[in-house]
């Protein structure tokens, strides 16, 4: 029985209980200060509000004080904050660590570095660490297809788990594989996780052709939907996931697996980042389309804007042409530039005028 | 201007004449003996009886009778026939084909030799063809996501057009290609055409995740969809896609290009095999499940079909072994074996035991 310390109550973080204590592991869930009506939700109701079901009964829902105490005699810390919680909770969680300990995150997202190299959210959530304590203690990360919701009610789920060393991988997996959550160990987790963040940036993508059909302008034809173009732009997205690994000096191959193309296709059947690009492809401004959709900014905008600044960074060190990336700059146009939504099709697999070879087909 | 005549009034062959009246092309639209009620509504009323919207007015509809001459003074013949009528169109179309003129094909399927090589469907059109006509007139085929339906509305899509002959493939591109109809030289046509086939049956099976919540012995979480396992078997439909196209020599990256993983995307969204599977998984018998999606059998039922003895060749070979394309056994043992539905998740990739390797992930 490992004690595992979740730290963020968001819907992913606390729907990674269930699989843990189904297989008796003792789970402490504590929340950030962003979370308190949600703990006191688990506290008095023993429901999460934005999770369906009852939470497992042995899940130990505390608040933001406990922090400290919770990582300090855990086995295993999750993180599960959002992305712009994450150099908080590597401060937060950094102190109390030592080694024997693993952490293992759920958060997405990505940065990039000023010679514009992308840098996944481990690096960054432990980079106030002391090298001593990176050294000591092991992190791992979660990606592959999996809405928290459908964890929650156990659904069956496939995940990949990445991490540095090959036998906490291992512990890890054993540590949460149950009957419906499936984990594969994967040994490319750095590309694991920038497809992790990418695919919401891309599901924005999908979501702007599947919302063309309601623009004004649709000639009457808003009944008939866009599915053709969607899949294009799906089938695009997953080339430029790959073109990204690839300038990263990574298996491109990853983008066309679960971490990959599955991914986009659970990201896109839901949720903000594909509904975002609905309202913005029907016609809606950048800040109508941001308010229509709880008023929040998603995890793909940001992506969106670390993909700008990298791009920008790769094209002036003669990393990427100005005809790469036909999507990603129809999402950068539209959601930093705030320019109205223009897929380029013909631009895609290579541009249409070119015979594709059919290794450079996907 | 090209004088077109398109053999079959289905959905797909009767939409292409949109892109082709566009570009000006004389386009004649006959139907097969199947098709008289469609060639009527078309004459009559100027409009197919399952296409949204009016057919251009220059399009000229035809019945069976006056198919040798239209035939016979085209440039380029489309055949557009239901799979099983493949051969039965080589024979109607071959002894009024001469040097010069040009076939394409949008039928959709797959036969298996008894050597257990797939055979792609514009080789069974022409088997019966005197060899010197198969080297008079070639014949191409179309890939790619495209529904029928939003063609004939204008909607923006993307296909693939492959051909042996690189020069027939620019002059057919050239000839179809419109501002909404994106045509891309593609080079590998026999895996265009096997991916055209298979991602029908592999549609099925992702239908068979998303309907599970349906089962009544699913414990009242019926309200919460399967989307995550969903994922996974469209990720793990891409990889056995790609196994196939690597067992016949052809290059596995055609699975993960908008011929396979787009073209799957688009038959996900809707049809009548994600249907039957959603049926399937909702806990049908594979009688009933086909008699409630409108009694017909599906594609993807037949590609499943030829894909189960080739698989039963591969075995017997040595070039596939036991534990290769869980998915497809899936969907053997549901629509061959009329079995309950098992999905086997923890097979996929490689199996979930193992470490995958980033390289073998997709």
């Amino acid at each position: 029985v490992a004690k595992v310390t979740i730290v963020g109550a968001g819907v992913m973080g606390t729907a990674i209980a269930w699989p843990l204590t189904d297989n008796g592991h003792q789970v402490r869930l504590v929340g950030t200060h962003l979370d308190d009506a949600a703990i006191e939700s688990c506290l008095k109701r023993g429901q999460h509000p934005r999770l369906p079901g009852r939470l497992p009964s042995s899940v130990m829902p505390r608040f933001v004080e406990e922090l400290p105490a919770s990582v300090a005699d855990a086995d295993i810390v999750v993180t599960g904050v959002s992305s712009p919680g994450v150099r908080w909770v590597g401060q937060q969680i950094g102190p109390h660590l030592r080694a024997g300990q693993v952490v293992i995150a759920v958060t997405k997202g990505l940065e990039v570095s000023d010679e514009g190299d992308l840098r996944i959210l481990p690096d960054v959530m432990t980079e106030a660490w002391p090298a001593t304590l990176r050294e000591k203690v092991p992190v791992a990360a979660i990606g592959g297809p999996c809405i928290a919701g459908e964890l929650a009610v156990r659904r069956e789920t496939c995940v990949l788990f990445g991490c540095p060393s090959a036998a906490v991988l291992q512990q890890l997996a054993a540590t949460f594989r149950t009957r419906y959550y499936h984990v594969w160990p994967f040994d490319d987790w750095i590309g694991l996780e920038i497809c992790a963040a990418l695919k919401n940036a891309y599901a924005i993508g999908v979501g702007l052709a599947e919302g063309l059909p309601q623009r004004s302008d649709s000639r009457g034809d808003g009944d008939v939907p866009w599915h053709n173009l969607a899949a294009a732009v799906f089938a695009q997205a997953c080339r430029e996931m790959a073109e990204v690994l690839r300038l990263q000096a990574l298996d491109p191959g990853t983008a066309y697996g679960p971490a990959g193309a599955g991914d986009l296709h659970v990201t896109c059947q839901g949720g903000r980042n594909v509904t975002l690009g609905r309202w913005l492809g029907s016609g809606l401004g950048l800040a109508e389309a941001q308010r229509r959709n709880a008023g929040e900014t998603t995890e793909g905008v940001d992506t969106v804007r670390v993909m700008d600044r990298a791009l920008r960074l790769w094209q002036q060190r003669g990393r990427a042409g100005e005809s790469a990336f036909p999507l990603l700059r129809t999402l950068i146009a539209v959601l930093v530039e705030d320019q109205r939504v223009a897929l380029t099709p013909a631009k895609f697999f290579g541009g249409e005028a070119v015979t594709v070879p059919s290794t450079s087909a996907c």
